[in-house]
């Protein structure tokens, strides 16, 4: 049995704590929160289970094995970094880190001390990301050309980060996971409209090899939630609504025919196919339960998690990379 | 009454066709196309119209005046210079011009022939953007802070421009005309995929005054046709989805409230406002049978058109800026 | 060429005319209404051809071969029987007459004169619901278990029929086409709300042989318009949803598998299997057009309609029951 | 503290203890099922609760306060009996019992024992229904006209009754407290499809006084789910669909206008109102929360619940006949 702490009992923790608590694998041995109401909260529903308020005194509980982090960003680097120096697996709360230098640390750091480092990327593991998954790598799409995301919704205001740093992080890491191309350049743009600095709206453009591209449309201030993700492919193209109450994955059978002789280029014709679209049954499971399994899984089998390190570092490039073309006005900033 | 020649029947020119011979006060008088198939077609639906092939005969024809011209962009300066230069009036497609001076031009023409030039921006004239306008001009909204709209389908490609010149028209164009603020800057992202040069999927921010700011997204190869137009203001929010058979104008009572004391800004605190939506009833008069008759009564009248060759204009300006930044990859480019 | 004359230009009439105007092999010769206004709106479309008031100046033209009946039922029989006693081939709307022995009337005499009589039943022409006919018919769906329509809307009240009139034919002809089984009973409920004598919302069912059902929900009070037709097979089952604007059919690989040997039965498990779901792509071919051709064809190589006499006499028998037990509350009336 | 013990712990019984152990005011002392399974997974939730696989050592308990029954219909009367005979409050799942004189007799014990019986209409206190409620009793929709629910999905087979027995029962309670009228007749309609005796799809008609009239379509056999009720007034018309993310509840200014001049009513004429729609912001606080509490202050101060047996027995009535009706093919029967 694997003995789990958790730092963070606000919005996310919990659900980190039921996830732990039910996995047979996994025991959920401590909770720690700066809030009294926090902890009240979490020994209601966990009454035997170690609750701090001192983080030093959370992290001298030599009973823990690995810690979960379901802190503010501003925190992430800073506990991790902690938490694997004491010798712990880490389940880190995306985005991993504020910067790409604290992100490689992190990442070298749970090499040296061969340890887990699993950054929650939870879509990656819903049975919707996983059904596009098993499409894409048959082939049935053909080339991929594009992924366009709409994540909007009317939000509470971070105090302390744009909504790209809120939002994009689950777009960037679904298509990174479905389509794992260099990305090389980002355009961001955005407004500061309430005048506090604080950009609540914005539009991402990732430029990536052969073409590719990726648009996505993040915002607090829409007064509707849209979850609608359009994957083209050459061949077939996806409907992915997060907002349906079924059916969320409709797979068309559309796509773009070019020609390629030099006559057929030089009329610049693009002709269409058009077919019939299909909507495959999707594993209902938790993601946050098939997360929680493979992360006891990589710390008994000594695996690599399907979201380590590398993949919240992409993550984090592009944050990075978008923060500063948002001052820009969306001039592009190339990625490292 | 008012004699009306068209010129192209394509894809728009059996629209015109329908609504001006149904006006009573306009006369579908002639028909020219370059196309013998197409003249056909005319001649089938208006037998009594006088068609033509050579556009020098159709502008020859006294009888006609007023001249509407629903050819492809790179032909609109030619022709709708030439009708006014013979004293017609003029009903233009978007978009209005290929440049910024040709636009000014035949502004300038139709004030020196006093004749009325009308540019067919035909979403302002729907039952849906009026009523928008009509709460926004109430001041239910409160102040406006964003336009965002999601415009893409499975379209056949235009050979010759790319799919901002084509979609865009449309959201520039209401945008315009419910938030009639000064443009300032444009940032265009897109990828020629299919190594064409051709753009078929743009992402567009318009940054206006006072913070404001437009995300416009349009394509040509989505699976499914969208049309989602979110308009955000300080009191209420809208959502005009003209994808919907019923209900396509929803107005929510949801919005941003800001602090304005000094510890309340320092404390960066946004508070929402959720309450009902509503669902106003939507005059569904076809447009182009409003805009018809409006043009009739400019001519008659002497009045001004909702949509002239200022709003022309307007949109010229931002996809001539948008063609820019699309090559700077996103960087801004102002506008004159 | 076959010259067809068209009684009747209210509300379906113009439709008939567009689509018989429009058809290579049918020519629209002459059109009779009682109402001064609606001729001056035929003669407005249609400047060629001949216009009536009178009908018995109307059934005198001797160009006319064909003649479409677009009127109230009530007058059905009375016109169709003069059309084919005087030789013409006859297009009747649905529903094809008043009475049964009125339909078995005029399937008799259009065999004595060898004229085509097509009773139209649109819906049976429309792409949809010829899909949904080649998806039966390859067996997909296994055995025919159930037909359910909820046909309701907001509309004008019929000021001489029920509700079971005017929109349960088109539910009726369509399973009718679709499941050609053997009707026995039908049972109908319904109210005077208005204290007018005339019901506005009526379910049907429809008992078959095999222990088959069909359930028909029709309305003129329905705040929304609903067009949902659940139709269930032992093997898949189908929605078909009218009122989207796309993705009308979804066949779902959903069934009920039940144990056949005496254990199984007397433990009476039924087990579920769901599978995916697929939206095939549908001709969208105007069904009128299409019923327009196949009448031409019926008429030039002496084919029997899809939709013929037969056809109607089965909807006519059902609504003639259903009247009966509107009357009796829902008790069961006997098909003939 | 109010101590509950609860019987059943299969589908609903886990949500009635998580909502007990929630509250307050009350406390879940203990729970008792047959099957070991159950009694396990009842304790890994409730380490502290007791346990109890035999029904008499559940009801010696005499710790117990109240007894929630979560059992098959068929074994409600004599629990619920037991437990007011014992002396407890009672919560009891619908449908209440499975006969008139099992439930009139539970209404009778539960006054002599001058104990509170609610019976479990759960729909009742959701934040849609109460809304709904809360507008008829404004008097928004004018005079109420119909309610027409479709309650449809494809469901496990109830082995011991019909689907009217299993879905039925929500609706005739939301139709009670909506529309408390007098109920004269039900027709209910279906088939045996399987060969098993029980009719998993079935139409329901309810006449009321005042020619109001409810119509429930319900079924397991749907390939999808739906949850739509419209609901009529003479002013305003509602539809509640309970299948969508939100806006569940649009309530449309449509209604019905009668001329009541006598040549009006002799015109038969009927005229329509269409006007704006609105979605009320709905509480979204859970149902069995807010019953929860409705339990435990009729208990602590003596009220009559909301849902009572008088509630139950109105449902158990219709249940009762629309079973006689079915085996008589939808022919009326009265109500008592």
């Amino acid at each position: 049995m694997i003995n789990v702490g958790l730092i963070g009992f606000g919005y996310w923790g919990p659900n980190l704590a039921r996830n732990i608590s039910f996995n047979p694998d996994l025991e959920l041995a401590a909770i720690c929160d700066f809030s009294s109401d926090r902890l009240k909260a979490a020994k209601q529903h966990y009454p035997r289970v170690n609750l701090y308020k001192d983080l030093d005194d959370f992290f001298n509980d030599t009973a823990l094995d690995a810690i979960a982090i379901a802190t503010p960003v501003a925190t992430h680097f800073k506990l991790a970094k902690k938490a694997l120096l004491t010798g712990r697996h880490v389940w880190l709360e995306k985005p991993m880190t504020e910067t790409v230098p604290q992100a490689e640390e992190l990442i070298e750091l749970a090499e040296q001390k061969n340890k887990v480092l699993l950054v929650d990327h939870t879509f990656v593991y819903t049975g919707e990301v996983r059904k596009i998954k098993e499409v894409i790598d048959k082939g049935e799409l053909g080339d991929m050309i594009y992924y366009d995301s709409t994540r909007v919704n009317l939000g509470l205001f971070q105090q302390d980060i744009n909504v790209v740093w809120d939002l994009a992080p689950h777009d960037i890491s679904i298509m990174d996971y479905l389509m794992p191309f260099k990305k090389i350049e980002v355009s961001a743009t955005g407004s500061h409209y309430y005048g506090n600095g604080i950009v609540p709206k914005s539009l991402l453009t990732i430029y990536m090899e052969n073409n590719t591209i990726a648009h996505i449309n993040v915002s607090w201030v829409s007064p509707v939630k849209i979850r609608q993700t359009l994957i083209g492919g050459s061949s077939k193209m996806i409907l992915y609504d997060d907002n349906q109450p079924s059916e969320k994955i409709k797979i068309y059978d559309k796509g773009v025919v070019l020609g390629h002789t030099m006559e057929e280029l030089y009329r610049l014709k693009v002709q269409y196919r058009v077919g019939d679209m299909y909507a495959p049954k999707i594993d209902d499971q938790e993601a946050l339960a098939l997360e929680s399994s493979h992360f006891a899984d990589c710390i008994i089998n000594g695996k690599k998690p399907l979201t380590d390190g590398k993949a919240g570092l992409e993550v984090v490039k592009v944050l990075v990379a978008a923060e500063k073309s948002l001052k820009l006005k969306g001039a592009p900033v190339q990625l490292a």
